[in-house]
């Protein structure tokens, strides 16, 4: 596998010249937007890839104050496979693409690599779902769901598929028997749910031998339970789909505009947000928004302080309670996460034992939350396996290790 | 044909719901987002249908002082085919989608209708090709484009193609012998030319029986020359694209990071604009931008202040005095544009004989730049007729009459 500075997409010259080469070209319709190291390139141009509704921003932006500690780049951690490493190595080593660190509110280290800049709007994959579980949250806190209740109280479209009667707590936990397989790389014959949840939202062309359904929220409502709701947590994407479908009903916003007035217009982000939507326009709230490294931070930051940020409550304080509780280590304990070994997930969010919350996209976007150290970490990469497991090994003893050092 | 209440795009209820049922649905698959009354919704949506390329915005919003003038809903015209109207009717009568007019640098007048709102990335189709025209200019003031020299020393590709041959000028003016057909209600069998461009550009989908080639740029490669360059204006969209390769080519720029650089950012735009992408990354230069009401309003506000605007010269004053200019109005004579008799077409915008200057888009778009009379106008529109024929026998006596009124 090429490593970080090889497969540096400026180098590889993605898509330079009027018009690109084909041999430079990333593409939504032949699949190359979705290899490695073309996705390098592509993770930070996904709207130029696929359609997404716009989340504007508004207004004078709030500050992120500077106190810039360059010395962070010398500090040197132990990998969980034992390597040691500096800091500074330890983001080429998880194919970062940019980072910021907050510290009590200032930023004391930033960094851009590859085709970023302040104003990339880079895809943040499953870091979406954070923001969905937020919405779910702040619409239980406010009464409007309720965490027993099932799914189809509240879609009656969900009735009678693999959700339907799910608890809305479950969903959010995901912890329900969907009958749903989150492989990325799936080698079995035929399409996998994966490849067909993703022809269903219009993030890949129609492939041969797709007869599903079109739609995000259709795809949902066409899959079935394959063991009891309510066991372990197994991760599953459709259940975030289920629940922004919850959220969307209930507020009567679509997810978009729901962003847009809950989060980026009050927090007075740096840059628009964009998000993926399908062929009905129904967004991607699984893994579909694009935004810049800075306002991902203006997020972690915002729960660090309790949910308040530019002035005003953003998030109630008791959902950040709720948010930084966690789940059940014990629903958790199967999947083994590298660097996670007591942690859990709950409310579209991942915990770490020693209190931390995370939100989490396949292939390193992160916003990571220390309230105890005072430390908010924002990520973006695109690293080559399709899986946290590709880089938590690294990262989270680099957080351990940024943390003492910032102590 | 339904009037502008009666295709009010809220009161039709596109796209609403969560997913919208298939009878309220806008999509590009199916075509439905070029249909009227749908495209009412779709013009304000165009990023949610196609994928597109960011424009950000940066630092300060330059301001528009207010000076609202109400009574001029009641400003009085009678349109070129007789009919007395105010003001106000006049904006339904065309399908206004927002407007906007300038007396002497404060906002005197604006309105939002349908879906609008001050943060719309609406679609401007051929005003996109103003832009283009601005900048091919400054690159000529700036020596790196010559107007005698031909389209295919910059573009080596455009070789042996019907514009290799033609003038950086003759294309400018669209004075050139391209074969091609700008013909958007063609009856004709088979793929009319500007399907072709469509489908080449990715705004539409692969229809049967398309065998072109892919891209903007390819596509007018592909294109021959019927009768010689240098005759009459003849307006044909792909002599844009050709424009936009010599721009992009010449400086190093993709569309998108040049209206970033040259004009977006520098000149304190208030919101992102976008510009729609083909397969390959290309922008839509004919016709793909997208942007907010009053940024086009600041636009036609630099053009009427000769190029200085948020404290900088965004274009040399040598190049808005040529656009202001105008072009050969004997070229111009046989394509008898209502409301336009002896105006004319040059550097890619539109110009009357009174030296008022236009950036026209199909379907009701415009930025209208009267210097003598210190009035700029921005408009956004969703006409059922594609073609400003549809409405200029109603707008030019309507900015006449409202140009009087201001006096």
């Amino acid at each position: 596998m090429m490593d970080a500075a090889a497969s540096d997409p400026v180098a590889m010259g993605w898509m330079a010249g009027s018009p690109p080469p084909a041999a430079t070209q990333v593409r939504w319709d032949d699949g190359s937007m979705w290899r490695f190291p073309q996705y390098r390139w592509g993770f930070s141009h996904m709207r130029e890839l696929v359609p997404t509704a716009a989340i504007p921003r508004a207004g004078d932006v709030s500050p992120l104050p500077l106190a810039l500690r360059d010395e962070l780049d010398d500090v040197t951690l132990t990998t969980l496979a034992g390597q040691a490493m500096s800091w500074r190595q330890s983001l080429a080593a998880t194919y970062t693409d940019a980072i910021l660190v907050l510290h009590h509110g200032r930023v004391v280290y930033e960094r851009w690599f590859g085709v970023t800049r302040p104003d990339t709007q880079h895809i943040l994959f499953s870091v979406t779902k954070s923001f969905v579980g937020l919405a779910a949250e702040m619409l239980i806190a406010a009464g409007k769901l309720t965490d027993d209740a099932k799914a189809a109280n509240y879609v009656p479209e969900l009735q009678g598929s693999g959700l339907g009667n799910a608890t809305v707590r479950q969903i959010l936990d995901m912890r329900t028997g969907l009958a749903f397989s989150e492989d990325y790389v799936a080698g079995q014959q035929g399409l996998s749910d994966v490849q067909r949840m993703s022809i269903a939202g219009a993030w890949m062309p129609r492939l041969a031998g797709y007869d599903g359904p079109d739609g995000h929220f259709a795809f949902v409502a066409s899959l079935g339970q394959d063991v009891p709701h309510g066991g372990d947590f197994v991760y599953r994407t459709p259940n975030t789909t289920a629940l922004q479908w919850l959220v969307e009903r209930v507020s009567g916003l679509p997810l978009a505009a729901l962003i847009r007035d809950w989060f980026w217009q009050p927090m007075g982000m740096e840059a628009d947000a964009a998000i993926a939507v399908d062929r009905l326009g129904t967004a991607f709230g699984g893994g579909g928004l694009m935004a810049s490294l800075r306002d991902i931070a203006r997020v972690g930051e915002m729960m660090r302080l309790g949910g308040r940020w530019n002035g005003r409550q953003i998030v109630p304080q008791a959902v950040v309670a709720r948010i930084f509780r966690g789940g059940d280590p014990a629903a958790f304990a199967h999947v083994n996460y590298p660097g996670n070994p007591d942690g859990s997930y709950a409310s579209q969010w991942w915990h770490r034992a020693g209190g931390q919350a995370m939100a989490l996209g396949v292939h390193g976007q992160g916003i990571y939350v220390d309230r105890a150290a005072g430390v908010v970490i924002a990520r973006l990469g695109s690293h080559p396996v399709a899986s946290n497991r590709g880089n938590m090994g690294v990262t989270i003893p680099a957080y351990d290790a940024l943390v003492a050092a910032l102590g």
